[in-house]
């Protein structure tokens, strides 16, 4: 069986943070056992899932991404939108616009210290949409 | 309900391409509500999604893969198939082998700037074959 | 149908290591067609698929992880547990914590030169559960 939901994420503005409990919500029941999918619809935003506990994780999760990509790169041709652009949607590709999640006894069969990220690589502060499907 | 099908794209070269609409006019009948999974069956290319708009942002991801991963890098040891093959193993990882995109009234239900990419990692032109899984 | 099972990974140590074989033979008898999603429960390692042929990729993609994600980058704050800890979150966000592999004619689809790399980004050794979820 599919179940399909648009969930809209919160305005967090640019940096990593943990979504497990805002998706968890507005998800309707979940299955006995199953997967969720959660899909970001952009191209400058992602999902993915790492430590839960300690905040500096989320900070130095951005410290990292803007040491991998970093900005006013030399010869980069797609700047009209500001420098943080093009280095978004690469970012968003390293991270991914989707993460599979098992389901099991009814509850994401997540790790002690895993839980789900929403990672915002523009400024600007945007709504993201995401599509929740779950099969069981 | 699976369905599935072998595509094989064709063999553009060296760089980011969009690849929906090939991808789509492959494809049988998408259901009313599912995902659809597509798996590249090679270790030198991948698959994501991205901005479909902008030509420049495909020359600018490859600008930047190239700056992530460079080739000669000192001490590498797997070289015999040419400077562009080990780093072309590592990007494929970073950038993914593999997208899951929802399936919403019989459609991909992607964003509006979202299109799928198939990254060519290598040289010389390779004709890479993809399973596409649908379930629903 | 959903099946789902843990499993344990053998603590391997640091590194990049082929794992195909010892997952195959911890899943139950395969579908005739579908999907097999390998979750890991943790945020300091990672699945992907990769060039299942030459040992020398393996040590390759420890050297060029190493690169892309420092340890004793500056300003780090999540160091408690040691220079390699913040990095090893960082790559398993670059590498992913899952796969999906379809199922064709009962095995998996893998293309002639994949396997599935277990991939450890701490210094010392855990054994690492996964979740292995078939759909079919």
């Amino acid at each position: 069986m599919i179940t399909q939901t648009q969930l809209t994420l919160p305005a967090l503005g640019r940096g990593f943070h943990i979504v497990t409990d805002d998706i968890v919500k507005a998800l309707p029941n979940l299955p006995d056992q199953g997967i969720l999918h959660l899909f970001m619809k952009h191209t400058s935003a992602g999902l993915c899932i790492n430590e839960n506990a300690d905040p500096t994780v989320l900070e130095d999760f951005e410290t990292l991404f803007n040491h991998l990509v970093p900005e006013n790169f030399p010869n980069l041709k797609h700047t009209i939108e500001g420098p943080d652009d093009m280095p978004a949607h690469v970012k968003s590709v390293l991270c991914g616009d989707s993460v599979s999640i098992p389901i099991t006894d009814g509850r994401l069969n997540l790790g002690t210290w895993q839980g789900i990220y929403y990672c915002e690589f523009r400024n600007q502060r945007h709504s993201r949409k995401i599509i929740a499907t779950i099969y069981s």
